[in-house]
C-alpha cells in the first residue's frame, strides 16, 4: 500500500531544522549549549525549541509571518533559528548595534508581528509600532510586554512538532544589510541555501562532533554565517558569548575546551592586544572575514596556537562564499609568505561550482567577461548558486539590479591569481586612481599595519591638484605608543612604490559601522567635502 | 540587463560533476589519481574527462543513454563517473565478478549502446549483442572493438564542456543489485542524491584536502559508495587498486600516505591475517560495511593503528545510509565494550532527517509503527529521503513494493537501542526461531569468531524435530589450525545462552557472492532440502 508517491521518497526537501532533530536523537548526552551557568544537552535544546514554536503559534504567528529577535548571542536567539522556521515563519534577527530609527524602519519593512527583545535593548524599540507584540528576554516586564521568554517557554508544551515546510526554496530568514549608504535592504535566505551553506561551513571549518564553537560572531550577522545550523549539524557544542570581551573569551576557550571561533580581524586584534594574552592550550580554528587579516594579525594569533582560515562573503551570500583553502605545497614557505597567501579571499566553497564565483568586467551590453588570471587586472567579484540570496525582500528592482547578467554583483574589486585564488583589492568605491595608476587601499593599509606601533588604520583617496587622487591614511596607535607622520611615511617607503605611499597621515579614531566595519565613506566625505565629484 | 531569471541564480541544480570542475580549478598541483606508475593532477584528470566525454559523443551517446563499464578500480572507471554524466548519460558500472549470462542480462536490461571493457574481462561479454559498441581498455584490439581507450582519448579534444543537466533529479547511474535470488534489479541514482551522499561521506569519513583514499572497495559497487565524487569534492587523492591484494595494500598505504580506505569485513580479515602484517605508519580511517565487523576484527585492525567506522547501507541507498557515529563518552570503555558498540549499524548520516531511518513493524493495513527503543524488539529497517534511490529501472512494480508505506524497505531485521542506535539482528530470511525464541545468527557468529583459531563462519537455521529450528555453524579455520566441533561448542557455551549455542558444526569452505558476501541461502538450502517450508 502506497501512502505517498514514490517520487517524494527520494526528494525530501532540505531544511536545516532537520539537523537539530537528528542531533537530538543521536547526541543524547552531549552538551549542545553552554550559556553562562546553563548547560543543555541536545534533547534539552530541542525541547525548548518545541516550546518556543508553540509560544510563537500562541502569539498568532502563521506560515510566512516574520518574527523579529533583538538579542545577544545567548540561547533564545539560537533557539529562534529552529523554532521560527519550525513554525513555518521567517526569522529577522536584528542588529543590536543599530539606533532606534533603524530598528523602527526594519521592523516596519519586514512587517514582523512579534518582536522578542533583550531587556538591555528596550530603548531601541522606541519607534516600533505598539501593534507589534513584544516578548521580553530577561529583566522585569515592561508595560506592553506580552510575557517573559522563560515564563512563556515554561508554560508551553514540549510535544514534538513536524517541520511544515514542503518547498526547500521557502524563505527561512531575512537579514538586513548594515547599509553604509541608503536604506537597509532585507536579504532573503532559503531553507535549501541555509542547509547547503551549513554543510559547507562544517567542511571548511572542519567541525566535528567533539568540537566546541565560541560565539564571538554575532548570530544576527548573516545568521552567524549559518553556524547556528552548522555547529548543530556536526553535533558540536555552542558556547554563548553575549559580548566580545577578551578576558571572557580566554576564560571560555580554556574552561569549555573551545576548538573553533569566527570573527572579523578587529576581534582578532582585540584578542592579540589583550593585556592578559596567553597561548591557547588546545588547537584553535579561527575563521575570519570582513576585511583581509593583516600578516601581522595572522602572525600574532597563530603564535598563540591557533590556525586562521580567511573566508569572504556578504550578507547576500549567507556569509562566507569563498575560503582561502590551504594548499599543502605552501607548508614550507616563510611565515611572511604564508600570511600573504592567507590574506587572499580564496576560492568558492565546496558546495559551489567552478564558475559560481568569478572576477569579471561588465560590458556595455551587460555581458560579463572574466578578467585574466594575472594577479593584476582588476574586476568585480560576482557569484551565483545556492549560496546566493533568493532576493531582496519587497524590492524586486534592487534584486534585478543586483542580479544583472545572471550573477549577484558584490561591488568588491579583486584580481584573480594564476592559481585560481581571488584577492580583493578594494570595495569598488575605495579604489584610488593616482596619476592613472590604480592604488589598492588595502595594500597601503597592510604596509602601515606592519609598523609595530600601529593598532588600526584606514586609507582613502584625497583629492590632489597634481595627481588627481592621492592616498591619505587615518591611523590609530597602540596604547602608550608615539609615532610621527614622517616616521610612518618613511616606514611605508621601504614597503611600497612611491606613488602608493600616503601623502598625508592623520592620527585619529576611526568611524565604524555597528558591525565593526570601518566606515571609509565617512573619512572620504571628510576629505572630499566641497568637491563636486568623489573621483578626480 | 537580465540574461537569466533571478530565481535560477539561487537554485543551481546539484550535480557531483561540479566537484571535479571545482577541484581542478583550485587544486592545480595536487595529485588527483595515482594509478600504477601514472600520477595525474586534478587539471589532468579533468582534461581526460573532457576527452572521454567527447569520445562518448562521437560514439553516438546522447542525453539519457546508458553507458556500461566493465572495469577494475583504475583511472578509466573513475573518469567514467564524471564523463558519462557530463555527456548527459547514465553510468552502468558492471560487477566484474559476475558470469557471462548475468552481464548479458544486465547490458540488455539497461539498454547500453556502448560498453567499455577491460581486456581481462573480454570473456564476460560473450553473450552481449554485437549491436552494442565496444571500447577496449588495455591489451590488443579484438574483432568488433571500435577502438582502444587511451588511443581514443588521445585523439579527442580537451576543450571544456558545460554540464548539460538542468534537473537535479536526473538519473546519473544505474547499479544492478547482486541479487542472491531472482533477477538483478537496476537501482537508479540521481545527481542530487549522489551529490548529497558524497558530502555526507566527506563528513563521516572526515575526508580533507590532504587525505589519500585507497580504492579497496570496488567502484562498481554502489558507485564505490559515492567516493569517486566524495574524494574529489574534498580535493583528496584517489589511489587506485585493481585487485584486493594485502601485499599491495600495505605497499600503497606506506608509499602513498594513504589515510582512508573502505571495505567489507572480509577485506579487513584478509589484511589482519596477511603474513606480512605490520603497523600503519600514519593514522588510517577504515570504513567498513556489508556485515557487522566482529570485535575480534575491530581489535586486530585497530591495534595496527587504524580507526574503524562501521557504516550500513544497501545498493538502494547509495551505499552507506547510517554510520555508527562515535560518542566521546565511550572513550573510557574497555576495548571489548567499545568494539561491541562499534559493531552496531548506528544512526542516519548527517544529511538524513531524524525520521528518515526507522525500525518498524508493518501492520495489516500497511502502516508502519516504530518498534520500542528497547534493544530487544525486532523490526525492519526502513528509510526515505535524498539517500534513497529514485526507483528500480524499468520496474515500477518492484519500486512500488519496495516503497510501501512511504519508506524503502531494506528487508534487514534490527533492534533499536535506547540511545537511538540501530543494530541489525539479521537479514529477514536469516532469523532463527528456536522454541519460540528469536536467535540472531550474527550474535552466534560473533561468539564463534572470538575463538582464536577461527577465520570465518556463517550460521543458519537447521530444522529440528524438537525446537523447530536450531543454529548450525559453517566454519573456516585459519591456516594450519586444528579445532574439534566439541571444543568450539564448549567455547560458545561460555558466551551464549544454551538455546543459542550451535547444535551442529561443519568445517568447510563458505559459498560467496561475487561481491564477497557469504551466501547464507546456499547453506540454508542445503540444510532444508526435502522440507516443504524454510521455517519450522
Amino acid at each position: 500500500m502506497l501512502t505517498q508517491a514514490p517520487a517524494a521518497l527520494n526528494l525530501r526537501r532540505l531544511s536545516p531544522v532537520d539537523f537539530l532533530e537528528r542531533s537530538a536523537s543521536i547526541f543524547r548526552e552531549r552538551v549542545a549549549v553552554v550559556d553562562g551557568a546553563q548547560r543543555r544537552t541536545y534533547p534539552e535544546l530541542l525541547d525548548r525549541v518545541y516550546r518556543l514554536t508553540r509560544v510563537l503559534k500562541s502569539l498568532g504567528v502563521e506560515e510566512g509571518d516574520r518574527v523579529a529577535f533583538l538579542a545577544k548571542n545567548e540561547s533564545p536567539l539560537l533557539e529562534a533559528h529552529y523554532a521560527v522556521p519550525l513554525a513555518g515563519a521567517v526569522l529577522c534577527a536584528l542588529n543590536i548595534r543599530l539606533v532606534a530609527n533603524e530598528i523602527e524602519y526594519i521592523v516596519g519593512h519586514c512587517g514582523a508581528g512579534v518582536v522578542f527583545y533583550d531587556a538591555e535593548f528596550a530603548p531601541l524599540l522606541a519607534g516600533v509600532s505598539p501593534q507589534v507584540k513584544r516578548v521580553r528576554i530577561g529583566g522585569e516586564l515592561a508595560p506592553g510586554d506580552l510575557g517573559d521568554y522563560e515564563a512563556l517557554l515554561g508554560a508551553a508544551s514540549n510535544a514534538p512538532l513536524e517541520n511544515p515546510v514542503g518547498d526547500e526554496d521557502t524563505t527561512i530568514s531575512i537579514n538586513y544589510t548594515s547599509g553604509t549608504t541608503g536604506l537597509p535592504k532585507g536579504v532573503m535566505y532559503t531553507h535549501r541555501g541555509a542547509y547547503l551553506n551549513a554543510l559547507a561551513e562544517v567542511f571548511h571549518a572542519n567541525l566535528r562532533p567533539e568540537s566546541a564553537y565560541l560565539w564571538t560572531l554575532p548570530m544576527f550577522h548573516c545568521n552567524g554565517w549559518c553556524y547556528p545550523w552548522a555547529v548543530t549539524a556536526a553535533g558540536a557544542t555552542h558556547v554563548c558569548l553575549p559580548k566580545v570581551d577578551p578576558a571572557k573569551i580566554f576564560e571560555l576557550i580554556e574552561n569549555e575546551g573551545v576548538t573553533h571561533m569566527c570573527g572579523a580581524p578587529t576581534v582578532l586584534i582585540a584578542i592579540a592586544n589583550y593585556s592578559g594574552v596567553r597561548p591557547f592550550k588546545k588547537p584553535l580554528q579561527v575563521i575570519t572575514a570582513g576585511a583581509p587579516p593583516s600578516p601581522t594579525t595572522i602572525g600574532q594569533i597563530e603564535s598563540l596556537g591557533a590556525t586562521i582560515t580567511h573566508v569572504y562573503g556578504l550578507t547576500e551570500t549567507y556569509g562566507p562564499v569563498t575560503a582561502c583553502v590551504w594548499q599543502s605545497q605552501w607548508n614550507g614557505l616563510t611565515p611572511q609568505e604564508r600570511a600573504r597567501l592567507k590574506a587572499r579571499q580564496g576560492v568558492g566553497l565546496i558546495t559551489l561550482g567552478a564558475r559560481d564565483v568569478r572576477v569579471v568586467r561588465t560590458a556595455e551590453d551587460g555581458s560579463l567577461t572574466d578578467v585574466p588570471r594575472d594577479a593584476a587586472t582588476q574586476g568585480e567579484i560576482v557569484m551565483r548558486g545556492n549560496n546566493v540570496m533568493k532576493g531582496y525582500y519587497r524590492d524586486p528592482e534592487a534584486t534585478a539590479r543586483a542580479f544583472a547578467g545572471g550573477y549577484f554583483h558584490s561591488g568588491d574589486v579583486a584580481v584573480w591569481h594564476p592559481d585560481g585564488y581571488i584577492e580583493i583589492q578594494d570595495r569598488a568605491k575605495d579604489v584610488i586612481i593616482s596619476g592613472g595608476e590604480n592604488i589598492s587601499t588595502v595594500q597601503v593599509e597592510m604596509a602601515i599595519l606592519e609598523h609595530p606601533d600601529v593598532l588600526e588604520c584606514a586609507v582613502v583617496a584625497k583629492p590632489d591638484p597634481k595627481w588627481g587622487e592621492v592616498p591619505k591614511a587615518f591611523v590609530v596607535l597602540k596604547e602608550g605608543r608615539e609615532l610621527s607622520a614622517e616616521d610612518l611615511i618613511a616606514h611605508c617607503r621601504t614597503r611600497l612604490p612611491g606613488f602608493k605611499v600616503p601623502k598625508a597621515i592623520e592620527f585619529t579614531d576611526l568611524p565604524k559601522t555597528s558591525t565593526g566595519k570601518i566606515q571609509k565613506f565617512v573619512l572620504r566625505e571628510r576629505e572630499w567635502s566641497g568637491q563636486e565629484k568623489r573621483v578626480n
